[in-house]
């Protein structure tokens, strides 16, 4: 995917950080959301592995650099605004979500507040050593 | 819905909008992204029915107001940090794209540029006449 031509997505927006969407490519599971800038984007094309900007920290985040948990881009889409990205990706080690889960979005809300949903994939405290 | 207790997303951050990722309930499709603030997260739990927060038009957007389009809230995710919405939802018409697509996420990006896929559900021009 080096070689991008044609339209991509709109970094005038968003002031220059736009949200990416990463979902599993074959469950279609919504594992989490991040942001990218134009840097980014770029690093994710040429790598092949998701690259997001940390506004936290706010410096390019190779998703999985510490945890090994890198995310293989299988497709990109944008939408029709061209102000979000999707990404179609493998999760390396089978938890995008840092406190262990498999996505991110593993509470759900209900009438008697946030429940838990699915079970931890890895223990946070064996992965984040530092 | 109406009785929510415990955590909710967290409006302190994002300058009070979040971002909202609705995804097609049985299929897992990822439909949209849009933002919600404290108030529309409020009448989305209360319709039972997706209310964004349009950023372009500065107001609350009850998604499908004008189409008819309106999205069915069947779940409502929130992620690790409480800053991202993932709304399982059941999209009447079968579009949610204003531009007659099922996803918004209808282009992909390719080494050829951005590759149209799937087919229009409806044609915008007869859906939004004014």
């Amino acid at each position: 995917m080096n070689e991008l031509h044609g339209d991509t997505p709109d970094f005038s927006k968003g002031g220059g950080l736009l949200p990416a969407i990463a979902q599993d490519v074959d469950t279609g599971e919504v594992l989490m959301l991040a942001y990218m800038n134009a840097t980014s984007y770029a690093k994710t094309l040429d790598m092949g592995q998701a690259v997001y900007f940390s506004r936290s920290r706010n410096k390019l985040w190779h998703k999985g650099e510490e945890s090994g948990n890198v995310q293989h881009v299988h497709g990109i889409f944008v939408d029709c605004d061209a102000d979000t990205i999707l990404l179609k990706v493998k999760q390396e080690g089978g938890a995008a979500c840092h406190e262990g889960y498999k996505s991110c979005f593993f509470r759900q809300v209900t009438s008697d507040g946030l429940i838990t949903q699915g079970a931890r994939v890895f223990d946070p405290a064996e992965v984040y050593k530092s």
